[in-house]
């Protein structure tokens, strides 16, 4: 599992720096988290492949979380696109992009599902590979997180092993998923010869806007890697607080409560030109914290 | 007059190319002409300043002309913007700008006005400096392109006449609106010695999405500077006619028939990646064509 950042900023585009939109990729999916303006286009820029994205989760209705969604809907449906798509999202999206595609006399040709957010916390999609819940932060309007949670993560492949008994690599993904391998000549290789357990599954935590608050600290806990905005540094922790959003000391307070594994930053306020202090402030608190760059793909 | 093209590709981004907007400016006014996705940045790249508008006009509803409205109203509101703004396009706009901006919690404080294109042809802004009129095109939906006429052209300095007058330069600005200068000892020098007549005024006209037809050439005749959608080649045409679109070659034709002094080319599909071809093309029938490149002025 990783994570692509397509968007750091928060609402005012800035210095190169677009709105949020992050892409999580995973088994063969990718599970895009907000939509800002300018989503389709930095998808392009990253090489995030349309045709891969079947859930789509929109946090809460500010506009810089979900102005790029319409748009990608409808390139889409200019590609052709056949394959189903589901989108989480607050119970007023539903209602907006179906007004627009009528007005545009718009008909997506692919199945669009649209699953309206739990009041509180819930299991939004529980699949083979991954399980998405959704939990509720304080921001000026509602809003929601999200944890993304592998599954059934496959089994690692010995390669050394695999080698030497001759398995070719048309194979190799049936042994992931536990086969035995059998030769032409009838001999069976029991899979635990040539493969290992698999990683334990890894947890992705997004914070989405939030005011800092303990009340979702129980959904986020644990974490291998938390996203937590950081609109302000510390130094503005007023406006933080007065515009329901935190500070990267704040985030990184949260990462540590969490006992998260990592904690990238984002949603940075446009008076910032330089984020590299979002990262010193957060570090004094959260040694493995980052302030996250565009088009930067980080690990889970 | 000028026009910065701020995209010039169809529907589907591509190559770098942004969908429709373009940027008029005259007098001390930017007029918006379509409102693409990604607006407010090609805005901010191309030093397009947001506090000059106060007039927007939107052809028609498909998401390419005017998904980037949203965030830049947004981002209006959140720079603190306190002027009119006027926004005339289809009457579908209203209520979905509305309901975006409801579902975020947002309420403008500046006046946002919205005026409802007519069904046919007509003035929908007529002010001291320039008229804007409609007109409609052939679209697979209903869809209008504009004409903008400058208006009371300010008077030509004539500098050398200005020096030797000794007339300072902070006067030249009442000389353009046709004061005499009278002197610290009471001389008056009369306006006509040192300016001359303002250069006719200047046409400007929008075909927005359109079949080639000449159902809207009495609208576009003789227009300065015509801008005329060619979403494709003239190898193409049928693929135009089906989408309700035009080509390079039907483009030129228009502007020969309306007698144009200059035709912009733009709207390209994103199949195409090099758009030298519509220029070429266009040539063959109207020698002053170009294929407009994104970030360009062009004198109107």
């Amino acid at each position: 599992m990783n994570v692509t950042i397509l968007g750091n900023n928060s609402a005012l585009p800035a210095f190169g720096r677009h709105p949020t939109c992050q892409a999580v990729e995973l088994s063969s999916e990718i599970i895009l988290i907000d939509c800002g303006e300018g989503t389709q286009v930095q998808m392009q820029r990253y090489g995030i492949k349309w045709r891969r994205v079947h859930h789509i989760l929109i946090s809460h209705m500010h506009g810089d979380h979900y102005f790029g969604l319409p748009g990608l809907l409808n390139s889409m449906s200019l590609q052709g696109r056949k394959d189903e798509l589901h989108i989480y999202g607050p119970q007023q999206l539903e209602p907006i992009v179906d007004a627009m595609m009528h007005a545009g006399g718009h008909q997506f040709e692919f199945p669009l599902h649209f699953h309206t957010l739990p009041d509180g916390a819930g299991v939004i999609s529980d699949g083979t590979y991954f399980k998405i819940s959704c939990f509720p932060v304080q921001h000026r309007i509602p809003c929601h997180g999200f944890v993304i949670e592998q599954k059934n993560a496959r089994r690692r492949l010995l390669i050394d092993q695999c080698e030497a008994y001759g398995i070719p690599k048309t194979f190799y993904g049936p042994l992931k998923l536990g086969e035995d391998y059998v030769a032409p000549d009838g001999t069976v290789v029991p899979n635990e010869l040539v493969t290992a357990e698999s990683l334990p599954p890894r947890r992705y935590a997004y914070s989405a806007d939030t005011l800092f608050s303990d009340s979702y600290l129980p959904y986020i806990q644990n974490a291998d890697v938390l996203y937590h905005e950081s609109t302000y540094l510390h130094a503005d922790v007023e406006k933080a607080v007065a515009r329901f959003h935190s500070t990267s000391m704040q985030a990184a307070q949260m990462a540590k409560m969490a006992n998260a594994g990592q904690l990238l930053l984002g949603h940075f306020s446009s008076k910032y030109k330089d984020i590299t202090p979002f990262q010193e402030e957060a570090r004094t608190i959260f040694e493995n914290a980052m302030a996250t760059i565009e088009g930067t793909t980080y690990p889970v």
